[in-house]
C-alpha cells in the first residue's frame, strides 16, 4: 500500500531524503548467477551525475554507490540486492530561506496537505535526487533482461524537444546523444538548444522537454492484460517521474487524427517471420508487446525552482513570495534522460519474469 | 502477478470473454453499511451501452448486471462484491472469417505471440466488452467516494476531439454532454461531428478521439508517492483501456514548452483557505492532490476493426487481408468517455482508502 | 488489502456468503493450453459435499460448479478462470432464531465488531461454505502443478485424531482414506471413531480433529526466503481454514523436545542423489521444499453450533442462551480433508511459478 | 513475488546475509508525526543481543541500529524509513571448514537446489541474525499501534518449554520473564532449565523450544476474513522464524479433543460491555480479534549447528561428515522471545492500518 515500491517479480523499493544521510534502496526477485559489480551500477549513475555542464545543477554529487547485499564473490545470489549512495552534500542552509514557504510548483503544499509535517530539506522525498535509485536499479534491470533474453536489448532514451525546440528526426543519431549536454540526437539543433537554455538560465526562468525512449530487442508476448499492460505500466513508469505531465505510446496523441486504415500496422510475411509494416502501435497491441521497438515519450514541465520571483502563502496563511536561488537544473528534463531508460528497464524485466511464471518460456 | 486486477486497499478483478457466457468482476474492500443497488450501477452501464446512436456499433447488449455477494438488504456488509452481466447477445459466427487471421492493430498476434491460443471470438478477453466491468465497478467506487468524503465528488468526461475536430473551450457546456451521441461539450460542434462520422463510416474508416476526465471536489494529499502518485496511477488506469495510446495531466504536453514562470500556479489566501492562481498542474504537485480539479487527457486510436481492407497474416504464416465487417463502433473512443470516468472514480477510492489507513483521516 | 484473495503468482480470490444466490472464484495466472473441464473440479467438490453420511450435515447442496470463463474449446486460455456454484438449498429461515444472538464459538461478534452489521443467514462470508470455492480452485492448481511438473505430485490428505482419538501409524493405508465417512487411514480404528461421534451427536455436543496432508514428487527449492517461506505460508493456508487453531509441519511441536542430533536428518548419497535418512523437517529445511514428502498437520476445534444450550448476549447487550438446531457437523474437521489438500496445492502451485519467474526453470 | 517483504498497509522489506557488511530494512506505511529514536528501536534489540549469558553464543554483536531516512527532527514524517546494522564481527573464516558441506537440518542444500549457488558465509540470508531486523521494524510497529491506538498494547512473549521441561502455568509471573537467561515466566524452573542446558551444551548437543506471545489491549475486529485472518498472518509470521515448526492459537492442538460445549467460549454483559467467559479461542473468532489477549505459540526445533557429528554429503556429490564448532546457541528458541513479539506487534500493526482503510475507525 505505501508507494515506494514497483514491481512484482523484478522489484525494487526506493528510501531517502535528499538531504538526509542516504539514499537506497532494496531491488528484489533477481535471478541468480548473473555477475554484477559496483561498476555496472556506476556508470549509469554518472550519466545522470549533475555538474557536467554549465546546463545542469552545479551541485557536486560524487553518488558513489555501494553494494550492500545479495551479491557473493560477483555473483548475484538470489537474495535482496541493497544499494547505497551517501548523500556527500547536503547544504540544508540552502533551504533555511523558503522554509516556511509552498514553493509553486512544488511538492510542499501537497506534502503539508498529507503528512501535516514540513521536512524543507530540499524537498525531502520529492526531490529529484530520489530518481538516482532509479537509475542505480535500471541498470541491475540491464543485467536481469540480458541474462534472460541472452541478448541486450538496446534501451535508449534522448531529448526530442527542449522548451519549445524540437529536432529533426531525419537527422537522428543515436550516437550523436552522448556527445553533446542535452542527449539529443540531432546535432543541427545543439548549437540553438544552448543558446537557448543560456537565456533561459540568464533569466531566471526555466524550461521543459519531451524525452522519447526507445527498446529495441524486445521480444513479442510481454505484458499481462488487461490492467498491467504493458504500455499502462510504462506509462505509470514514466508518469511517477518528479515534473512528468504526459505520457504517450507510438505515435500516442496524433493517432486521435489519423484515419483507421492509416493507423493499423499491416503485416506482411519475411520469410517465416511476420513483419510490421509500421509502428504506429509503438511496439505494443493489446497491450502486450509486438516484437517492433517499443516507444515511449514523456513530458518535463519546466523546473519549478526559478528565480524569478512567485506569489505563494506559506505554512502560516501568509502571503509570500518565493524566488529560489541555489543549484538548480534550469531544465530538469535533460537529466530525466537516464531516468527515463530506467523505468523502461525496470518494466521490462519485471514483465520478463512475470511472463516466464505463467508460460515458463524466456522469449528471445 | 496476474494483470486482471486494479487497486489496492479497493480493489477489482474482472473476468470473461466478449463471447463466453458472462463476464464479471469482484470489487474488494468496500466500507461496510454503504447503500448500494444494481440500479445505482445500471445507470452507469446505461451511458456505455452501445447501439444508442448510429454512431456506436449496433450490437444489442442489455448489459443488466446482478449483485451475487457483499450486499445484504440493500447496504454493503464489508465482504466481496460480486457483479455479473450474462452476455445475451453472443454471435459467434461473426468471427469466423477472420478466425485465423490476425487483424491490423488488433491484440491477435501479440496474444497469439503470448499464450499460443487463439480465441478469436471477437477479441475475447482483449475486447472492449470488458470495460463493461470497469463502469460497473467505478459505480461502486463513486458510492465509496461519497460515503468517504461526505460528498459526491463531480467526477466527469467529455469528447473534446473526434478525430481531428476539437471543440471550442469557451464554450464547454456539461449539461451538454449527455445531449448528443458523442459526450461533446460544445454544442456548436455537433453537427460537424455528425457529418464527419458519417463520412468515415460511409468509407469503412474508423476516426479516434481524446476524451477529457474533469474531477472536482477532490481534497489535498491524495496519492502514495513517490511510485503510486495520483497521476501515475491515473496514467496507468487511463492507459489501461482498450485503444488508448496518450495519457497526460493537466498542461500535459504543452508544459514542456511553457516557461517555468507561467508554468507553476501561484498561490493566495482566500480568507483562510489557499487557493491556487491556476490549475496548469491539473491538481496534482508532487503525485498527490491539491485541492483543484483533476484533469486527465487521453488519446484513443481509430477503431482497428474496418471495412477497408489491410493487409496482415495468419496463423499459418500465410499472407492474408482482412476487412471486418459487422457491427463494430466507428470511433471507440465515444463509449470510453464513461470508462474514463470510472478510471478516475476507480483509482481515487482507492487512494482514499490507502489514505486513511496510514493518516487515519478522512478528508473533506 | 482485502483478505479474500490468496496467492501472488497463481491466485485465486473468492465471494459469496452461504446464503447468497451463489459463490464464486476468480482463478488467475493460469498457464495458457492446459486441458479443463467442469468434471476435473467436479471429482474434488464431490468428496467435500456435505450428506453423505450420518456423519455430517444433512444438508443437500449439488455444489454444481461452472466455469465461466478462461477455458476455451477444452484448454486453459492464460485469462481468468472465473468459477461459480449456485446456492440452491438457502433455508434463510433456519437461521432466524439466532438472528440478533452472538453465537458461542463463532464470529458473530467479531463480525458486529469490525463491519457494525449482522448478515446472520448462517454465518455469511464465514461460513464454511466458502471452503468449497478453495477445493474448487485446488482442483485447477492440481492440473497446473501436473503440467508444469510433467507429473501430477500426490497431495492426499487423512483425518489423523478425531476428537480424543488418534490413529495407529503403523496401520497407515491410503487406500482407506476414501472407504470411510471419516477419511481415517486406520481401518482399525473406524469403527471406535463412529461410536465416538454417535455419542456425540446424540448429546448434541461436537467434536474437533487433527487432519494430516501429505505432498509427495515435490521438487527441492520451491519456497521464498524469507517471509513468504513454503511452510510459513502453508501455515497461513491451512490456519485460515475455518475452526483451524494450530498448524505443524513434520514433526512439528515434538521438535521441541527433540535433541539436535536426533533431529536434523542425516543425508547420504543413492547414486547421484542426495538423499535424507529421516524426515523430521517435513519436506521444508529454511523455508525451501527439500524433496521429502511435505507434511503439515492442523488442528480443527470442535464445531461451534450446538444443540446444548450456551451462554451468550446479543446484538441489544442482552444476557442470551443459545442453542443450535438445524443440520450441522458434529466435526466439521472431517470435511476439511479436501480442504486441507486444495490448500496444499495452492501453496505449491502459487511457489512452482514464483520459482520459475526468478530462476526460469521448472524443476521435476 | 520475492519473499523478503511482509505486510501490505504497514510493511517491511529485509536485505542482508549473515557476513555481508550491514544488514537493514525498510519499514513503510508509518504514519508521520510519531516520535521515534534510535534509542526505541535499539532497546529492543538489545533484548535480543547474543552474548548475554553462556546461554547464548559468544558472539559479539554490538547490533547498533541506525535510522538513515524517513525521521525528520524527531518525527516520523510518513516516509520509508530505513534501519540498518552494520556487521561488526564478520568472522568469515569460521565456515571455510563447511564451504561444500550440507549441513543437516540447515537450509544449505535447499538453497543450493534453488538457487545453484552457495554462499557459505554463516548461512547468510538463512542466517538468524536476519531477525535482528524483524526485531527493529517490530519496535517501530509498536510505536505506530501506540499512536493509532492511544495506548501501547502489552506484547510479550516468554519461553514455556525447554527441551522437555515445560513451566508450572500457576507460577507464571511476567516480571520474572526479564530476570533470567531463559526468559522464563516461572522462576522455580529457572535453575533446572540451567542445568539441563548446561548439560545440553557440554555434550555438543542442542535444545528446542516452546514460546508463548500474548498481546493485551488489542481492539476487537482486527483481521481480513478470509485468508488474511488475524490468525492466518501470524501462523506465517511465527513460521517464518526460523526454525520454528509448528504455531498454534488459544488451546491449539489441545482443541481437537475438547467437546464444543467445553471448547465454545461462553459470554456475559458486564455493565455495557460483552465479556468472554474464557480464551480457548486466544483472543481470536472467525480471524478476527475479539478483544481478548491473543495468545499464540510456536515451536522452535534444536540448533541445527551442533558439535556432535553427523552424516551429511557435499556439492559434490561427497559422503562427508559434519560438526559445527565454532559459537552457536544451543537453544536458538530463547533469542526466539524478542522476535516472536516483534512478529505480533507487526501483524497487529498491519492489520490495523488495513482495518482503517476500509472501515476509516481506529478501534480502542
Amino acid at each position: 500500500m505505501p508507494g515506494n515500491a514497483f514491481g512484482q517479480a523484478f522489484t525494487f523499493t526506493t528510501w531517502g531524503e535528499s538531504h538526509g544521510p542516504a539514499i537506497g534502496c532494496v531491488v528484489d526477485g533477481v535471478p541468480p548467477r548473473i555477475p554484477l559489480t559496483q561498476a555496472d551500477i556506476q556508470q549509469h549513475l554518472d550519466r545522470r551525475k549533475p555538474g557536467q555542464s554549465r546546463h545542469t545543477t552545479q551541485r557536486r554529487e560524487a553518488d558513489a554507490v555501494r553494494i550492500l547485499s545479495g551479491v557473493f564473490e560477483g555473483y548475484t545470489t538470489g537474495t535482496p540486492i541493497a544499494l547505497m549512495i551517501e548523500n556527500a552534500d547536503q547544504r540544508g542552509k540552502d533551504y533555511t530561506a523558503i522554509k516556511d514557504k509552498f514553493r509553486p510548483g512544488h511538492a510542499d503544499y501537497t506534502y503539508w496537505a498529507k503528512y501535516g509535517i514540513r521536512d524543507h530539506r530540499g524537498g525531502g522525498r520529492a526531490s529529484a535526487r530520489e530518481t538516482a535509485m532509479r537509475v542505480a536499479a535500471g541498470a541491475v534491470a540491464r543485467k536481469v533482461l540480458a541474462h534472460v533474453l541472452g541478448h541486450e536489448p538496446a534501451i535508449r532514451a534522448a531529448v526530442v524537444q527542449l522548451g519549445p525546440n524540437g529536432v529533426d528526426r531525419a537527422a537522428w543519431d543515436w550516437e550523436q546523444v552522448d556527445r553533446n549536454p542535452f542527449f539529443c540526437p540531432d546535432p543541427n539543433a545543439v548549437s540553438a538548444w544552448e543558446s537557448f537554455l543560456d537565456g533561459v538560465r540568464k533569466q531566471g526562468s526555466s524550461a521543459g522537454a519531451v524525452i522519447e525512449v526507445v527498446g529495441e530487442g524486445i521480444p513479442a508476448g510481454l505484458g499481462e492484460p488487461v490492467y498491467d499492460k504493458i504500455d499502462a505500466d510504462l506509462a505509470k513508469a514514466m508518469m511517477s517521474i518528479n515534473a512528468v505531465k504526459g505520457v504517450e505510446i507510438g505515435n500516442g496523441f496524433a493517432a486521435a487524427g489519423t484515419p483507421g486504415e492509416d493507423n493499423a500496422d499491416a503485416m506482411r510475411m519475411d520469410g517465416d517471420t511476420p513483419v510490421f509494416q509500421g509502428n504506429n502501435n509503438g511496439g505494443t497491441l493489446g497491450g502486450l508487446t509486438s516484437g517492433q521497438p517499443l516507444v515511449a515519450r514523456f513530458a518535463v514541465k519546466p523546473t519549478s525552482s526559478i528565480r524569478i520571483p512567485r506569489e505563494s502563502v506559506d505554512t502560516h496563511g501568509e502571503e509570500v513570495e518565493v524566488a529560489t536561488h541555489g543549484r538548480h537544473d534550469p531544465c530538469v528534463g535533460i537529466r530525466a534522460v537516464p531516468v527515463g531508460e530506467a523505468m523502461m528497464a525496470l518494466v521490462l524485466a519485471d514483465h520478463l519474469l512475470r511472463h516466464r511464471a505463467q508460460t515458463g518460456a524466456s522469449p528471445a
